[in-house]
């Protein structure tokens, strides 16, 4: 358990920068296996497809599978098809959040959004595309031998992906414009954004290799208190961003939203991230070393300065 | 094989809209089952949801996945599960296909189309969670108790929606706007928009009953030719209404874009519909009276009024 003053960690991140690109990298190249370039006929779909989901990110949920289905042995070629196919959606997400409708947000990961690059029509479908291609590649036998497997993992992400979880969430976060909201409402409100993929990201790992329910719901536990602490560091950064006005200020849409700095303020909140970071930690007192990275993560994930 | 005349059938359509009546409430109840109405927080995305797809409309896909299903005496209880799946999906399209920068259509089915009853953002929405909830039902015991079917109905479901199926077809749809089309690529655009989903229904069947491939073969085969019919005969109708001017003219954004009648003209498209129909039941002749219904609904769907 954590007691209630941030601990002070001193962690050499450089095994866990090796890690996250390494990561990164077979991402990548998984994706463009999957979705390879066209020509001709429908090629605008798959341009817009891959211009989405090779732009770069952190790759954060990709390294949750990789990494948390390492700690089981499982085969690194399984475990980046399952990835590729949570990144996709990831992308999708943040393709439909980006739109007029939405968020009305121009930039994504410092480039054009997929609506200004292409239109808006092609950003829906490429959004589409995206989410439905992501069940099609949990359906090959790539992604595991034994269809009981690859049927949970599809459960598990259309759950976490669907309108009780993270199209909820989207929902939620549209209609919380201009209203008061408690920093229950808010936990809850990121819990089904962002919170779901990140806890499908380690569920995915204890899935493909058939690890017992306790032992999914460790990681599960430490998925939960990682993407908390995620969200809350990402909008503290966001706050300094726009104070200090060096990157590019808040999206548009965003005003009036609440989030865990504007109801907590700035000293509360990033108490609570470490709080959270060190009670993911705790989570993974069930494993031993070969949890390791995701121990670093945990601490990264508050500490980091983008 | 069909010869080149269309041949006049005095076929008694009483049975199948009996038929159709009874799968179409048996899929209404399964829907109001699978997605009930909520309160509070999150009503608005349920209700989105449930406004676009309880909302009438021919319920062709479910009457064919439950008619497939039943030659091959799947438990309706898992047909109408499936059949609901996909109808879900099928909605999430038309929600999707109706937004302002897709085809800009204020009305569906007669009433006001879910971006204008609701707002654009909770369409978007509504159309990401039917797609999303549709996986997710597919991946339930209650759909097959053999895991390995329940993938492969997510396998063919995802292929026939994703970038490659209907939503590739749905964005050379909007590349096709004044464009020269041959009749080929519009067979093509229109096999990919509305065949592949057809044809998922009439294979859903032949997989729930674990059918052989050539029997699956076959209804794939029917299901194209039915897709296309159908089709054809929805250009058909259009054009009748428009030129008659009773009913909602040709809906807004769909002038210059090609039809089969536009390229073949009145005369040639009705033969032609009729020519598939024809084929379409000529596919069947592996099935004995158990497919009457399918054979039925051939005849329907090019001598229906609207």
């Amino acid at each position: 358990m954590s007691n209630n003053m941030p601990q002070l960690k001193l962690v050499n991140f450089s095994r866990l920068h090796k890690a996250l690109a390494d990561s990164a990298q077979a991402l990548n190249e998984e994706i463009n296996r999957l979705l390879p370039s066209q020509e001709g006929i429908g090629a605008r779909l798959i341009e817009s497809m891959r211009y989405s989901s090779l732009n770069g990110g952190k790759r954060l949920r990709p390294f949750l599978v990789m990494t948390a289905a390492d700690i089981f042995s499982v085969s690194p070629s399984c475990a980046v098809n399952v990835a590729a196919a949570l990144e996709l959606l990831h992308c999708y997400s943040l393709v439909h959040d980006d739109l007029p409708s939405m968020d009305n947000s121009d930039l994504r990961r410092g480039k054009p959004s997929c609506h200004v690059e292409f239109d808006e029509a092609t950003a829906i479908l490429a959004g589409d595309g995206l989410l439905t291609y992501a069940f099609e590649i949990l359906t090959h036998p790539r992604t595991h031998s034994d269809p009981a497997v690859r049927v949970e993992l599809i459960r598990r992400l259309s759950q976490a992906a669907g309108p009780y979880g993270m199209v909820g969430g989207q929902m939620l976060d549209i209609e919380s414009e201009n209203k008061e909201w408690s920093i229950g409402a808010v936990t809850r409100l990121q819990r089904l954004k962002t919170g779901e993929l990140f806890a499908f990201a380690c569920e995915a790992g204890a899935i493909l290799g058939k690890a017992p329910q306790p032992i999914r719901n460790a990681l599960l536990a430490y998925a939960h208190d990682l993407g908390l602490a995620f969200q809350i560091t990402d909008d503290l950064l966001d706050v300094e961003a726009s104070t200090n006005d060096k990157k590019h200020a808040r999206r548009l849409g965003d005003e009036g939203k609440p989030t865990f700095v504007s109801i907590l303020g700035l000293e509360k909140a990033r108490l609570q991230a470490n709080i959270l970071a060190d009670q993911a930690i705790s989570h993974l007192d069930v494993f031993d070393s070969s949890a390791d990275l995701l121990r670093d993560l945990a601490r990264f994930i508050v500490e980091r300065e983008s």
